[in-house]
């Protein structure tokens, strides 16, 4: 069994923290580690640090080696473009080389979980699940009708002795109403991005439902190592349009019955906005007010502040997110977090491109 | 006439960008110059340099001096220690050594007034009342039925030819109930703490109603400018309590029927707290969002804004202040900006007197 870390996100839902230079998984949002830290510290109990690999952008490798001294350095892998989780996942699967009947986890760098043990033995059993040729997700008990996140819908149980079950389909982002009516329905789960499969299973789905992708990654596979081959992987990449594991692999899988889910109840969260982080912040420290850095409050509440060396005063504040950095301040409503993306298309036409 | 600009204030109500060091009328609030700039250069339509007297402590002379190049520098008055306005004044009126018969207008150099001209107006009015014998205080006419002020209850008209009448008596800020019946009630004006007098006016109110102010002020008088003078003026007012010209001298005039109010309707603001600011800039400007700065802002409302070099992002905030200076950042509801005060009291404790 071995790990893939897809760590080639960007981040820009937590800025002004994340950035361009240090994307979301490389910050310690929360803890003292990053959230790649903590990402690879909890699958180490299930896995060698050598069977642990790290997908990023080669902008990132540096940095991703820093924060990983146990990981071997080639474990760290960097892509030339980004085009997506479904080629990220395979290009990583070249590289590593493993053998084709292994279990691959598939799972993102920046997620937080408070449950390690929990997150273990549902990857345990979507390991077992997998072994038997499913391709598996992770399906999160959901714990109200979230928007924020794609939904899993589960059909039959694969057998008794198993929490796992036949995916029915997937359901991206719903409305409001429609989160409520598949909660409803029974059996839904948020898809987490996480998957584990066999890889042959994987290659078989990729030749199946991406053939470009599987061409693409035969050719890389075949001059893996050979002299500038790094440069020849872009040209090989750069045709290929952005895939994602979810609507390119999974989706497709499901409709033929092929996909199966694994509930984990673990205190996920994909920590997709500062109003995410400061749900997971608040149920974690069971407080409604969350701060670091120096900071001093009187009668706030559903507030999240993210300082560091100047004094913050907050009196008085309701559903308000707050970071400041050294160079830039994001004061938010809470509900409106989902924002900052727009905004930040404005901040690089007036502000600079230096902010982002 | 004369003037004498009262620039004791300490203003920590606008932390943090008033500061020990940086008291609020020396701050640029509104505007390219300082609320003490503005107000001399309002008064100097009806004065000439040599005629504005700045009372201040002496810890801010130097920087009061700075900012009023046109006065001459023994125009600027350093008080030894504060004792409140009565005292300000009447040790003011000691150094300033102008004659008993002239008129002195007596106002805080941290107030904003929208409309110059009006007040000029109003001043002139208020100097020949005063002319008359009386003491004049500037009445505010309200535009709501506010808390934060102290009003001035209004009795008989002086004659037909003038706006001013006779005081009924002084109100201290009173809840919101009783301003609503003080509204009610008519004739009634918020106290701006701006007064108008007769040197020897002013001398007989201090005799009769804090005759141990005025023998102080006496041997002031009498060793003014002698070796050593200035520590001998420390004593003297040593023992003296602090006394406002509000209770010491104005309530017990108009008991007396000597006090009389002139309307002021200039928009007038003490700029007492943050949201005071707000609502000053907010109808100056006609936008219910105020900011300073590098800002950019998505659907905010309400909202001030008071920064400098950093870049500030705020998105969909309602009633929210935004103070950002280098070494502290205040982020407050705006209906709870009078609570800064309290707060400081726990800075000093926790987090050092440094940012007081």
């Amino acid at each position: 069994m071995f790990a893939i870390v897809m760590a080639g996100g960007s981040g820009t839902r937590l800025w002004p923290l994340s950035r361009r230079e240090t994307p979301k998984q490389l910050l310690a949002l929360i803890g003292e580690t990053s959230l790649l830290q903590q990402t690879v510290a909890r699958i180490g109990s299930l896995l060698k640090p050598q069977d642990i690999f790290v997908i990023t952008s080669q902008a990132h490798v540096r940095a991703t080696r820093d924060q990983l001294p146990q990981l071997p350095e080639e474990n760290v892998l960097g892509e030339p473009l980004a085009r997506s989780t479904a080629v990220a996942a395979g290009l990583a699967t070249v590289l590593a080389r493993r053998e084709s009947d292994e279990v691959a986890i598939v799972l993102p760098a920046d997620h937080f979980v408070a449950d390690d043990a929990a997150f273990a033995d549902a990857l345990r059993e979507a390991a077992r699940t997998a072994e038997r040729g499913y391709l598996v997700a992770l399906g999160v008990v959901p714990t109200h009708a979230a928007t924020g996140y794609g939904y899993v819908k589960a059909g039959e149980p694969l057998h008794e002795a198993s929490s796992a079950a036949i995916v029915e389909r997937f359901v991206e982002k719903p409305d409001a109403s429609a989160a409520r009516e598949i909660l409803a329905g029974g059996r839904a789960f948020w898809n987490a991005g996480i998957f584990v499969w066999r890889v042959y299973a994987f290659r078989q789905a990729v030749e199946r439902f991406q053939p470009e992708l599987a061409s693409a990654l035969e050719r890389i596979g075949e001059i893996h190592r050979t002299p500038g081959w790094m440069s020849r992987v872009r040209d090989i990449l750069e045709p290929i349009p952005a895939i994602t594991i979810d609507v390119g692999l999974a989706e497709p899988a499901a409709a033929d019955g092929r996909m199966a889910v694994v509930p984990l109840e673990a205190g996920w969260s994909d920590i997709g906005s500062w109003s995410a982080l400061l749900e997971a912040l608040s149920s974690a420290k069971g407080a409604d007010l969350v701060a670091s850095g120096r900071h001093l409050d009187r009668g706030s509440h559903r507030v999240l502040v993210h300082g560091g060396d100047r004094l913050i005063v907050t009196v008085g504040l309701e559903d308000v997110i707050i970071v400041d950095t050294p160079d830039a301040l994001l004061v938010c409503s809470r509900d409106r977090a989902e924002e900052i993306k727009p905004v930040l298309d404005e901040i690089a036409r007036t502000a600079g491109e230096r902010y982002l």
